[in-house]
């Protein structure tokens, strides 16, 4: 059946239901354990689509798809939830659901959870936070949720308690606009986990290395690895907090001009 | 030639000059007229490396490539400077730049000339800019400039004259740690320019909408389109000086914490 056909019944249901409707989308594919547990956790929260990528695209960030079209495909992956699969980035996920198969905004998207950290500097790089930012562009109550464990067989069971309990906490709450949350939870049982810290973003960048390789014709090519480094000890930071076995909460904005250096500018003989 | 043979001489050219080494790249590729420009405006600075994605980048935010492996090769795109296409994004050619090519940071790190404005929010989707915005990661003094003219014939000699002149002004002056700078330029001829503009970043989204079409096997596919909008009327945002015919420099920084919303963070009972 084409796709179309699909998108009435779907947008009218949605719309006379009472319940908020949760918006779930990530950047390790739709076939990720990570986003399994994320669609679990939010069935006791409202209901559910799923518009996720048909392939990983982690380390996207905030790319959107302008150089080539985007498809979208219904999906049976998840059990008696709408569900979709787009050829694009997360960011294209979130566009895609608002303004061609909702033609609305949800009360809450979440995404996740990430397998990986998302946490300091690596907020810029992440798909699935990338997708958390552009919610709260389109001011949308926005969410993205990481465990520390890049295993596709990891365990989310920690990762399923606190990602209810912080939706939950969003939907009671709401978010101020123009920000969104950058939730990070470490590896481990839930019983290991000391609690939760509302934190700023650690400053930490990338010592990247490139493995160089021959290919079989003679041409050389490059894998981007590396290593983590910080300098920032604070104890107020999503780094720390993890380390000490706290899920991190970051309250994450859009705005990234340096309001401090604005009079700074001002004093500069150009 | 193999491309690592070009590495050993041009990495102990660059240590014995005392000209500031300027890296400049950009997201329209090496073939745009915006970098040319740009290569032009440089060349009274310093000493010029160009590493530039070999194909349009438009979009890619800071998307990093991980699930495919780098090409670098050698361009005799501009003549009497040394230049190299890479397979990635903006944020690759930075990194393999630092970490592969120079195996040292610039003094300078300049993307653009961008053809097309990247003010407001833009700035989370731009290339350009992600690639200045990775250069402040890593500690180096970056600026993106941007064209408001997305023709690929546009006119850039106000671009080559105020690139040249705020280039000017962070070498001499320095950046604080932790932030770049976001140029962007009116289209006009440079008499017509009011002059320069120290700047937040407007509050902006882009209403989008898909253009939906049938490819010849019946499938649907869309084109992600839009319009953008604000209700920010500041006269203190990059946009109200851009249609004022100012260059709007807008400071801006990868810290993406919402500070202001920690404290009220910790009241929440989740």
């Amino acid at each position: 059946m084409p796709f179309n056909e699909y998108l009435p019944p779907l947008y009218f249901r949605f719309k006379m239901s009472k319940k908020p409707l949760i918006l779930i989308t990530n950047d390790d594919s739709i076939s990720a354990k990570g986003i399994a547990n994320l669609v679990e956790a939010m069935k006791s929260l409202g209901d559910i689509l799923v518009v996720a990528p048909d392939s990983p695209q982690s380390g996207t960030g905030h790319a959107i798809t302008i150089h080539s079209p985007l498809r979208l495909a219904k999906s049976n992956q998840f059990a008696g939830i709408d569900a979709y699969t787009c050829s694009g980035t997360p960011v294209d996920c979130v566009k895609l659901s608002i303004y061609e198969i909702l033609k609305r905004k949800p009360d809450l998207l979440v995404s996740g959870v990430n397998h990986g950290s998302n946490a300091a500097t690596n907020v810029l790089y992440s798909g699935t936070m990338s997708a958390a930012v552009e919610g709260a562009i389109e001011g949308i109550p926005s969410i993205g949720f990481s465990l520390l464990d890049h295993d596709a067989d990891a365990d989310f069971e920690a990762s399923k308690h606190f990602a209810t309990k912080i939706a939950a906490g969003v939907l009671a709450n709401k978010l101020q606009k123009g920000t969104c949350l950058n939730v990070n939870i470490p590896k481990g049982k839930l019983s290991e986990i000391n609690g939760m810290k509302i934190c700023r973003q650690g400053t930490a960048f990338w010592e990247d290395s490139f493995d160089k390789r021959q290919d079989p014709f003679g041409g050389t090519y490059y894998w981007l690895t590396g290593k983590f480094e910080t300098t920032d000890k604070g104890a107020d930071t999503d780094m720390w907090a993890l380390e000490n076995k706290y899920v991190s909460i970051v309250p994450t904005q859009f705005d990234m001009t340096a309001h401090h250096l604005i009079s700074q500018l001002n004093e500069w003989n150009f």
